[in-house]
């Protein structure tokens, strides 16, 4: 299991008349929590995809447990669980400044050749990387 | 079940550098998916905030299945299949002018009495309307 | 002059907790404002960029005088004053639905040749048939 | 003059597809820049509104320069040179990691009482703290 943690300040444009931060804005927040966490394993996705290689998502889920607030400083913290094939997990939770479990999401993606459109197998060093850490 | 269906264009803000639509868009497509859905029905979610009843987003899934494109007119169906009780379930298909389907995703909103911040019932009126449709 | 007018109606997305538009989405909605002035002049964004001419914006100024609140249909009123030749100038004017002006803004575009990276010229067929409105 | 920096970090939503940050997400930015210099000012925004006080924008401008690109980490370089009375005037520079200037902008915010609806002066402690910066 590889665990990275990274924060995110809610800014004011992220808030909705409810005085919530916009559900519609986690994904934003989960995009940032796995790129840094790509980052901390030494393959940022810029790299990724100048090396030829997209990764769009296929697939996900959020479970809304508290709202978050203007200003708050949000701690997401991303788990890699499985290593990946032609497809990668992620998983997600956002914290607050107390500690409180806000929501809950997953991602999937899939490795795409940018040339050729199809799918692709993840990089060789990604997935010697993650072997250190992942079953 | 009620079904109704919806247009938005895609605006250049929503693309990203993929060329597609940035998959943290789609929730707020599905947001004028449902609100036009309610519209429809007679109970406009503005009117609903007005009468002190909120319905902030429990739960979220997308299944993504092709890319939308910057300019393409989206079709957004979305579908009530049971009566609210305490929530109240959509589901969404995106299609694109080709009447080709995007993406797939379901959201539970929870009804929330503003004064109170405590969960509340559907009000009956909706309930009322939504019978006519849904068994 | 060359005048046109299209509507949106305001997303719960874009407002935030003061209960307001964010100032930061009425660029989107000028966007909204200006790709369907193009169309209506029988010459797309989106088909201008498959030519290989681009449009950064170079320029945006916004004065805002009342606020929109969820759920208006707003109007934007576009309006070309001048021929472009290596730039266009579009000015905007946003009402609600009782017909109050809630700001005004202007941008200013330029054209980029999209392989080479230079500025280039405004297409002569926009030119001309710009030239039936505008002196 | 009073001059605080911040940084932020281009994520993917904000990126368009001509492969740039979207001309539209600048006023985050620049709201990022002025809640942090408030904030580096010992009166944080948050505080303000809990207060009473609220600060919608009248008057934004932006000259873009050149483009931000995916995953640049950005300075906001943002700066107020008058005392606020009414308002409050904020101007910006955008620079990448190269030290290359991005664009530049302004805008104004006016004190709103958020009870009455009207226009306030700005509070004493900021008068006052300002007062040793600015002249």
């Amino acid at each position: 299991m590889f665990v990275h943690e990274t924060t995110v300040r809610v800014r004011y444009a992220e808030t909705d008349q409810m005085g919530y931060v916009y559900y519609g804005n986690y994904p934003q927040y989960y995009e940032v929590g796995r790129v840094e966490t790509m980052r901390a394993l030494g393959m940022s996705y810029k790299r990724l995809e100048s090396e030829g290689v997209m990764l769009p998502v296929s697939n996900l889920t959020i479970k809304y447990i508290k709202p978050a607030y203007y200003d708050d400083l949000l701690t997401i913290r991303t788990t890699i669980s499985t290593i990946p094939n032609i497809k990668i997990d992620f998983s997600y939770e956002i914290f607050n400044e107390k500690g409180i479990l806000l929501n809950i999401g997953t991602t999937t993606l899939v490795f795409v050749d940018i040339k050729t459109g199809k799918i692709s197998k993840a990089p060789s060093a990604m997935i010697e990387e993650l072997s250190k850490y992942v079953n």
